[in-house]
């Protein structure tokens, strides 16, 4: 049997590989991490916004490469039903699916403007206009979700591939000290006492800071 | 029983709405068209690549209302799996959402420098560097696929969501003279006869332009 191996890099800075790795733990996957050093070029690319596309995370299990969190989303969903990394209705099978997508490709804004950061605290942020439109759609979204599932997760009682994609966000939120309403402060508070969220962060913190020459180049 | 709407915006300009369009097409699905025009804001913001996620186009059926086109793709695939819109395959299924993931995410320099335009043509376009780099990957992507899966199409036989996925990619090729290999552009030839392709493309020109109004408040 060949090992299951999932790449990722930075703790501290790569949301891409925050959510796969959370993913990877909520399907109750086993799996060895590989971690791309920074300063990789490859990586360097990737985490500065200047590659074609991101191919990190990924995951290598059975023989199977494959890249993109939500490939690799639908590819644990496929081998670990009994998790369900999505919900077992089809009419909320295809929102959390939807807003997967929107947080795939979109809120640019905030991903450039308020990077993930596990490390920092920066209270009194000011956040940017554009970046606070892409901040309401993401309260938006998550207070209708939490009204039509009932919560306490994005789609009911267990985390699911919704809540991993969004998982970044309630860091960013909490680095970048941004005011949200209390209903997603309570979401956000219940993101990050998720073991797996605890171990992440843990991690991050501990992760030694090689990021300093990068951005001595740009 | 309810109608089956797949919401739009610009055949000559919207590539999410080609996409969405096609893979309902490709799924064998009987729907009705709904064109949101170009001058709705909500529109405009999206085409202007200013809101925050893209909410068209978005499908409603038997009462589920989807919208993302890849959420889209895995809901058609879940009503008509015998569509095969995904390969039958665990590993090329895996790979296909890996390179539509990719689509989806990324691409951003080829997507903002070589803006779908089915009406246009350009011989002699200047590409910027970093919209090469995004072509040289999706030709990348494309030499693997036809290599490993034979052709004639991505994954095989038959055209598949990763087909529909680099569809507006293959029209920006032509609109913008982008030289590419042989096995590449045979590829688009093919792309671009598929029945549903010449219909989308027929209306496309016949599409009234409004956007020149768009145009000038920026």
């Amino acid at each position: 049997m060949t090992k299951t191996v999932l790449t990722i890099s930075s703790k501290n800075y790569g949301s891409w590989s925050l959510r796969g790795w959370l993913l990877a733990r909520l399907a109750g996957l086993e799996f060895t991490e590989k971690v791309i050093p920074l300063d990789d070029p490859a990586m360097r690319a990737e985490m500065l916004l200047l590659s074609s596309s991101i191919l990190v995370p990924s995951l290598e299990h059975s023989g199977v490469k494959v890249w993109d969190t939500l490939a690799i989303a639908e590819y644990l969903h496929e081998i670990k039903p009994e998790a369900q990394l999505l919900p077992p209705d089809i009419k909320a099978r295809a929102h959390c699916r939807a807003i997967c997508g929107e947080m795939h490709s979109g809120f640019a804004s905030l991903r450039s403007s308020l990077p993930m950061n596990l490390k920092a605290h920066f209270p009194g942020f000011k956040v940017w206009s554009r970046a606070q439109a892409d901040i309401d759609r993401v309260l938006e979204i998550w207070k209708e979700c939490l009204a039509t599932y009932g919560g306490p997760y994005l789609f009911g009682k267990q985390p699911c591939m919704a809540d991993a994609m969004y998982a970044p966000v309630v860091t960013r939120f909490l680095t970048y000290d941004v005011a949200i309403d209390k209903t997603s402060a309570a979401y956000c508070k219940r993101i990050m006492a998720l073991p797996a969220m605890k171990e992440w962060v843990a991690e991050a913190k501990e992760e030694p800071e090689d990021i300093d020459e990068l951005d001595a180049e740009f």
